[in-house]
């Protein structure tokens, strides 16, 4: 069976149609300052929404419009990256980012919710453009929800189906009409929850603008702030506990979220994952902060916040900061390095590995020692109370083995463009995991930008894999996907 | 069913008896200098036979001489580690490592055939010491083949099935009076070897005591060195040529060698393992040789032979160094780091998690991709032309999965002893890989005299993990091991 390209097109269309749109909507802050940036953004969307109808039009009339799987993976990421090639638009037609390779970067980091940036100063850029940087973030976050609802438990990819078996209405097998529910009711509970940290960063003394634009980013868990101090420049303690929470919240797989929000707290406490979540962030917040304590002269009240802003943001894949890690205690910057390849739940906006996976992993570690012992007896990872399948677990051990493979060899790669050893491993981690801030000369009060061209390019690909959940990337690189039968 | 103590204690016994009379080997030694060390090496044979007869006579007359897997277990684990510690002697004794724990990591650094050194003078040390740190490699290494001939396939650690598929007169079920035959047979290729090893370094004008010396720590990928400089104290290019050929024997799969010895040059050409540990040596190599050549001002020969001899020394875990890889590009680095993860061939004396699980890693990530397109077929692992068990490929990728854990959480831990970032991951990864150098502050040109007490027992107990493949000794820390049925 051949691709259906015309399809493909068709959707691809109507995903820069609403690019565009997006566009427009960041014109009202272009007038809060002399509105230099209003011409650029009318004229970035103007071509994008013209693109999009252009693909779009052409290939209305298409007798054959079956989304099969093959055209879902092309899709997928066909579609993050044509985003992020228009997307580009803003930077580059007001001069912002006037280099391609930086605007992509900045853009690919903006849709799939990393936050790297290549910015030095991020306050000069116009309010205009800065907007659309946040809501690139807030858009790749919205993607994601369809993704990991509607897309990827068809697809097959690794420990989704876990999650899927957990939310309401969605059956594996096919898209049911029921999914655009599901999908709907969490992307209200998206509009909802950025909407409620706006609100409460505006009166924690944070600008409308700053507010909106945090609350944008927070929710994607993306991290792009509006400040060159990120987080730190504001150091009002209620704003910096609040974006803790939303960080959490944006972390957390949106169907317990839906399940909070009814009051039903026995499901999301029995959930292994979520538990895991809360211990996890709460036992490393606080070996961080009693570490900051000790070795500082700060007060109690304040170290700890410095933990656990720290360990939420990395966790989550936000990547804000309001400290630099890399400054506290060696073994610090080793555990904050590791926690890099950790990710928050599945079915939230974090990007990385997800805890569920780490999940089955250490169970199936751990039983692989039993069946050591008992060879011939059948022994099944249990996930939720209920046994995961064997090909669940076996597809989540490849996951992970790629994800790592993928780590060593972009580090080595990374480092043959002239990186050090820490840039290059903290570089490739931070990329391929969606946070943001590294370790070496790219952490959390570094940027990328002077990171080699080459080298922007192989993070642009990492963010893009990981962002993706990598299957779905890489299955486009493999004879398996191109055979026609 | 309970332990049986008593067995167990027979055959510990009996290994401490070897253990005394290789000691006492080290005799003749003590006389090249003035023979102060004399005294201190008869002392300490003495005492270890003397508490080897005790354990072995005490349990002499037990009825019950049944080895089951659980004593399998336990005699491997508790076998290196007693060995060990009665190793410790001869430097104890002798006052050349006065303080216990250096000794003890000194003693298991040799057993573990990793090489890494607390020693700062190690020409220092009298001869008679210095031949017995040789010497725990090199029988460190037998250990390894009997282990790998005679008991891994039989408790069924990951892959190591594989490579049994392929030695003669194995069969993975039970311990056949065959095993016994291989064993002696591989014994004789490694005597073999050491034995060509020393004559051809001798020709080559080592004195007669270093060709020794460096053929025991060579065949057993041990690189413990007579020289504070290494390798690269003996400029010949001959000499370093002879070690790169025999660290490459050393390295492959035994069963290859012999198959090689009798002509059988197909079989060995055939294997998979073989080819990619040939392939992946020559490419390595020529990268960091001609890297090399075209940074430095040095002859094509030299940079070319630098390379391999590095190259060779990290994916053999042996460990010898000519040259500082850490002075070269950064690159280089990073790559040397990752290579300490590789380990060579399965049924040789390296350490590390070795290639045939690499191998088996990778194909199964490929055809995971495959097997995302075609969710219903079956797609199995194949290897040396044969399918792979699914259970086989399970058990291999958890192994790889664990050892990454452990290499992650030690790094952390070891960070927490206060050693930077690098020298953190590189220490961790080179212990674990039972290499000897690796990178921070335990680079080529450095030792490990400096890492805190607590770090080099953490250093240690990694050392024996990754030499018993890891299950061996997990496994005891199990609940299901201390089970009683």
């Amino acid at each position: 069976m051949r691709l259906n390209y015309k399809v493909i097109i068709n959707v691809l269309g109507l995903l820069l149609l609403l690019n565009g749109a997006f566009m427009l909507l960041c014109i009202p802050f272009t007038f809060m300052e002399n509105g230099g940036d209003f011409k650029d953004i009318l004229l970035a969307g103007g071509i994008t929404i013209f693109s999009g109808s252009a693909l779009f039009l052409s290939t209305k009339n298409i007798k054959n419009k079956d989304l099969k799987k093959k055209e879902g993976y092309m899709i997928v990421t066909a579609g993050w990256l044509i985003m992020s090639a228009f997307g580009t638009l803003p930077y580059i037609l007001s001069g912002s980012i006037p280099n391609y390779t930086d605007a992509f970067f900045e853009t690919l980091s903006g849709f799939s919710t990393t936050g790297a940036t290549i910015l030095t100063d991020i306050e000069a850029v116009p309010k205009g453009i800065l907007f659309w940087r946040s809501l690139t973030q807030w858009i790749g976050g919205m993607g994601i929800i369809v993704l990991t609802v509607a897309i990827l438990p068809i697809l097959g990819i690794g420990g989704m189906q876990l999650f899927v078996a957990e939310a309401p209405g969605i059956s594996p097998d096919k898209l049911s009409p029921r999914i655009k529910e599901t999908a709907k009711r969490l992307w209200l509970i998206y509009l909802g929850l950025t909407a409620t940290e706006m609100i409460l960063l505006w009166i924690g003394g944070m600008t409308f603008y700053d507010a909106l634009n945090h609350a944008l980013t927070t929710m994607a868990t993306g991290g792009f702030s509006t400040k060159n101090a990120s987080i730190a420049h504001f150091t009002s303690p209620f704003i910096q506990y609040v974006i803790v929470i939303f960080m959490f919240l944006a972390g957390t797989n949106f169907t317990m979220t839906y399940f909070g929000l009814h009051g039903n707290f026995k499901k999301v406490f029995r959930n292994e994952e979520f538990r895991f979540y809360l211990g996890f962030s709460a036992l490393f917040s606080l070996i961080i902060g009693f570490t900051i304590y000790f070795d500082s002269t700060e007060p109690f009240e304040q170290s700890l916040r410095e933990g656990v802003f720290q360990v939420v943001s990395i966790i989550t894949t936000t990547g804000y900061v309001t400290a630099d890690y890399t400054n506290y205690d060696a073994f610090i910057t080793v555990m904050i390095f590791i926690m890099l390849f950790f990710g928050a739940s599945a079915g939230s906006t974090a990007g990385g590995v997800k805890l569920v996976r780490h999940i089955i992993l250490i169970k199936n570690s751990i039983l692989e020692l039993k069946r050591q012992i008992h060879p011939s007896a059948v022994i099944p990872v249990r996930f939720n109370g209920r046994a995961v399948s064997r090909d669940i677990v076996f597809n989540i051990l490849a996951f992970i083995m790629i994800y790592i493979s993928i780590f060593a060899i972009s580090s080595v790669v990374m480092a043959t463009f002239g990186v050090d050893f820490m840039t290059s491993v903290g570089s490739v981690a931070t990329c391929l995991g969606n946070v943001g801030p590294g370790v070496g000369s790219v952490g959390p009060v570094d940027n990328f930008a002077h990171i080699p061209m080459a080298g922007k390019w192989l993070l642009s690909f990492l963010m893009l894999l990981g962002r993706l959940e990598l299957f779905t990337v890489l299955i486009l690189f493999t004879p398996y996907f191109w055979r026609i039968y």
